[in-house]
């Protein structure tokens, strides 16, 4: 249903089928996973940036460059989602058929959740690491520092697990989501230590500090900068993505992928995994905690839940998307977004 | 002058030449990263594990299965700086030939600091990224959990800048150093929160509650947890090093290595890496702190001063050197070792 939606809206405003139907899936995946956030919330935003020239929607991603290795992918300015998945499918194909592969994209919009792509590798037994560099102004301070120079700089990383869930590890290198922020503001709650410098670059909790000028940290210290610094470096210069000044994006995404059965018959692997990840997670759990899950388990939870009983989303954002269907003279009705009442708070499963 | 100490020691016990030439470099590298833990102090463990029969001092690694993108290299119990090497140097070829290359390398001794191998590979143009899983009994609680399930987990990832130092991450995905701990207990101050939990699993700052039976935290919680299990899942279980079950480690080595110049030419990515690094840490310093520097500058800031002024050892270090020297029949003086006097405290530079 919420895949039909976004379908329609996109192919509205000039893009073809296939590709309205790839940022679709990948936005309907992110609300499976539980990150509403990087869901249909974005799509005005999408739309804005369609009229202003920064998604082209009718692009295409083309392979400047290829070994049996590597390729070098040009996304044209086209949606960051599907040219993703484009780039996702083609090192899967190279890794299972060369046992690794990287691949580099430039020129493409904005991706959403990586875990998105990663897990679609892991799924069809390649594991994948993804990372995107900064895109838009910097918002997090590296380690020392008092004014920010980094982006968000999300990493993913997935490996297969058969029929489980992949374990995912799948995170913006800065400390805490501004969505955390503006509860913790709301609530008049300090935020946790190391996660937000104020406008001097001094450590504080206070959220109203980050609010008036402050900033964001890397998560867990020098070591979360690290990692921040060398998805920038990874998903910038090694790409190339600067050569391309057209770009939404100052930055790149880079992939790196090799085959679940790379160094030994896949049920072996899949025999360690299963036992491996039972020696992690097979401990008590300590105070406040029901068990230990693994990474990407919260989400795999999330999408049991949801696949079966549908993704509810507030009565806001339902009437926000047929204010946007309304606007494209799509029929409301038949895509089943009936206008609810003024005021309605209540959620709606789609 | 170290590395004829410690290459004279391992040839006494039956090591040839080239392979304890090997370990000596990367065992001296690690001081002049200023590592001093990760150097000669070792050597007394390792003359141990030959004894044992768990280093094999004379073993050769084995390539046992090949593509142009993976390699698959069993160490049969050789020294793991020996063998690391050499899975370090095909991975580089591999990658320079190829683009992008995985190798995995099993049944081999301690490591030690990735950071020599992916330097050593970024020094020759090629990104790498480093991973080694648990060896030994677990010590890290996973987050949630209240007994220990990982190891320190570490991981290492270089990118080559030219004639600059490479960018380097290289660290335990544990939140804290035991040496850290021990300093904190001391000097009777409480570690950082986040980083121990007393033996009940509960958070705690004391580092007494450590040394009561407590473990160690992953660094920046459930994000360095994260870290943590992927680190173990791709030494573990990918790597296949379970089913290599006389090695001295139940884990094993992953490394995935891209030529620099495998999506643009060199000159462009030195050149985006010069103007990307320059704005990373072109900010001005935060209350506390002098500058902001690149992950791995401390080091190379170390090594530079190092290889100029010479290694600084504490002489009980040199006293145990004269001692394993003497034992071995080796020529003390020779090398110069001349054993210190007794309750020297001074330092001596070799």
């Amino acid at each position: 249903m919420l895949h039909r939606i976004t379908t329609s809206v996109f192919k509205a405003v000039g893009t073809p089928e296939d590709i309205a139907s790839d940022v679709a899936e990948v936005l309907v995946d992110n609300h499976l996973a539980g990150h509403d956030s990087h869901g249909v919330l974005r799509i005005a935003q999408y739309l804005q940036w369609i009229r202003e020239g920064r998604i082209v929607p009718h692009a295409r991603p083309e392979v400047l460059a290829e070994t049996t290795s590597t390729a070098l992918i040009r996304g044209h300015m086209g949606f960051g989602q599907s040219v993703a998945l484009a780039a996702t499918d083609l090192a899967t194909t190279k890794a299972k058929e060369n046992g690794a592969a990287a691949v580099s994209v430039v020129d493409l919009g904005h991706t959403g959740r990586l875990g998105a792509f990663t897990e679609r590798a892991a799924r069809r037994g390649v594991v994948m690491f993804m990372t995107v560099g900064r895109g838009g102004p910097p918002m997090t301070v590296p380690y020392g520092g008092a004014e920010p120079s980094l982006g968000t700089n999300p990493v993913a990383f997935s490996l297969p697990r058969g029929p489980h869930a992949p374990v995912t590890l799948d995170y913006a290198t800065s400390a805490i989501a501004n969505g955390k922020l503006m509860l913790a503001r709301a609530k008049g709650e300090p935020v946790p230590e190391g996660a937000i410098v104020d406008r001097e670059g001094a450590p504080t909790t206070d959220p109203e500090d980050y609010f008036a000028g402050g900033h964001l940290l890397p998560f867990g210290g020098h070591k979360g900068y690290a990692l921040a610094v060398i998805a920038d470096l990874l998903a910038g210069p090694l790409t190339g993505a600067d050569r391309y000044s057209g770009a939404v994006m100052e930055t790149g995404v880079f992939i790196f992928a090799v085959a679940s059965d790379a160094f030994r018959p896949e049920p072996d692997y899949l025999h360690a995994m299963d036992s491996v990840t039972r020696r992690i997670t097979d401990v008590p759990a300590a105070p406040g905690f029901d068990a230990v899950l693994l990474p990407g388990e919260p989400e795999s939870q999330t999408r049991g839940v949801r696949t079966a009983d549908g993704i509810p989303l507030p009565a806001q954002t339902l009437a926000e998307l047929a204010r946007i269907a309304t606007g494209l003279g799509l029929p409301v009705d038949e895509l089943g977004l009936s206008a609810p009442s003024a005021g309605a708070a209540r959620a709606t499963t789609l």
